[in-house]
């Protein structure tokens, strides 16, 4: 991807900014993560995709992610949507609502809660319960992804990729990918630098998708016996920025 | 403490925010960062712990803070605050007396001039010269806990922890922990995942801070010649996440 | 410098605080962060330099920039500026000069497209083209000294540093420094320290630079196979944090 060098937006969280910045570099895009409303709509103008992401939002902020995705809408390039924690609170769940009524999102990537709450399904404190969700996660992606006429990304032990009428899944990954903080954020980092050199960003959000949990399962390989997360982040990193085509054909399991 | 997950709150600067979420990772925790007025008493609902953390904070976050500390009061769950940088200037000593009069804190952390500067002793420009401050820094965590109606954990050479009656001193420790930011912020996390689940704080707070300052004198004995400051932040945070009942029993030194 | 201690109060962007403050602290300095403008003004009679980077800038964070600043001349200690993304947007052009008209800057640190744009060139989307930029980057750097009547630091290939009336190139440095981020604001806090410490802040500023390139050069050579850039930007800290004037004489190389 280095020759393409997509410059991807981000109007995004202070906890795992660093994490996308860099994420972005090791993919070979450029990060810009203005914030201010005054010069977001230009900001986009540079840009080949624009992440928004939920994770602490202040009113400033949120109000800046609309006119940022409204100027993506108009230019036509991807808007990636992370619902950061919706379906915790009200006021998340109906922001997020409230975003998808003002913005076209192309992309959505969550985990189940948050997309299960995106579509109107119940969320409980900790997550959806197995039990309480009656519908298996591939037709979640399925629904998920005509409901808000967006391709669906839902990250998990497995991942499923739906563009509303085909899913795709992917078992790569591990466990340890939910012990750092940031995975799912870098990965719309991903999914948009992918999406800002293509039009077809179904294919963009499965390489982004599976880029990150291929680099996931690579990197818990890597470490030695008294290695532990913090060095995992750091080889995360590591296997991002060197991956390739060779590596991921290789690598990649699809179900 | 993996198997009771404790769900811990943070209102906390920009600095060390990312620290702070790992550290909650790594010790078997799950972080929430939410910053937003219109939500932080519904995440309250949800957590375990609520952390306040006075780094960088600006108006719309101070409310936060006092809006989330009394649904956490409400709800009887701890609030760890920790004054960061308290003492420097007037505005933030008058900030966190204005904090402790609306909020009722269960466990402050800080180091000697911020507690010092808290219980209303006058610090200097570079913290508390050793000759001006007239108490012992056990009897300072002992009066502090007294005044301030809460748990007082002093970080430093040696630890001191006091629940206004008795007070513990731990000796683990290493000066790399003073150079790299966010050790104190980090350990404020880490005694409000002990908090969440029990109901003795004081002993969560001994342990929160001995995990601490066990881990950064192991982190430093694992480096090799030619690391620094780098390094050791990524091995401090493995050592964290390594860490389990018999490595602490048979390392941490009580004074 | 361990033994001078310079504090280095910094109004920063969200992305790379976390790098700014430890870099200091690996240079032997002291980070403060601080935005409230109720305090900074308190804060810079405790500092030995400002550092006002222009990252992700809300208006809150501006009047405290500008507060600073000014509280910063009066008291006399140097304000580097780092002119983040300048010539991207008009707003974040227009902003940098509102600054300098109301600042006196000490220090700008920046690359060729941002040095450029604030003396009032034209960039482009992707920064200035090889072809657009008519003079040389020395001249480049004479004329910004000159015209912003401040010592001009440009990063690069080669960085080119100049106080108005002579001009030094630095030819140390490696391209993975631009595939990670952060290095740019980090090297502005290099900078603020030394020039806390000294009067020759001309000095300071070929210091601050200097160490960042040859650090960047030294992390390189020192990563193996399988690293990627999550081990560079561990290594790059590590080789800051190990730094002493012997390696800095025997591997600073000038043109």
């Amino acid at each position: 991807m280095n020759d393409r060098n997509p410059l991807v937006h981000h109007i995004t969280n202070s906890v795992t900014i660093n994490d996308c910045a860099n994420v972005t570099l090791a993919i070979g895009g450029s990060p810009v993560m203005a914030t201010n409303i005054e010069e977001v709509a230009d900001m986009v103008q540079l840009a080949d995709a624009l992440v928004i992401n939920f994770g602490t939002t202040d009113e400033s902020m949120y109000a800046s992610m609309i006119r940022a995705g409204q100027a993506a809408n108009k230019k036509g390039i991807p808007v990636i949507f992370d619902p950061v924690g919706v379906g915790a609170t009200p006021f998340r769940t109906r922001r997020a609502i409230d975003l998808l009524n003002k913005v076209n999102v192309s992309i959505v990537r969550g985990n189940v809660t948050e997309v299960y709450a995106l579509i109107g399904g119940k969320a409980t404190t900790r997550g959806v319960d197995a039990g309480e969700l009656t519908i298996s996660k591939v037709e979640l992606a399925l629904k998920a992804s005509q409901q808000l006429q967006a391709i669906t990304v839902i990250s998990g032990e497995h991942d499923v990729i739906s563009d509303g009428a085909e899913t795709v899944q992917i078992s790569n990954g591990d466990i340890w990918l939910t012990r750092i903080t940031g995975t799912g954020c870098m990965t719309a980092s991903l999914i948009a630098c992918f999406a800002g050199i293509t039009e077809d960003w179904y294919s963009a959000a499965i390489a982004g998708m599976s880029v990150m949990s291929l680099a996931g399962e690579r990197a818990k390989k890597a470490l030695n016996d008294n290695d532990g997360i913090g060095t995992y982040r750091i080889k995360l990193m590591d296997e991002i920025s060197l991956m390739n085509e060779q590596k991921w054909a290789e690598g990649v399991r699809f179900l």
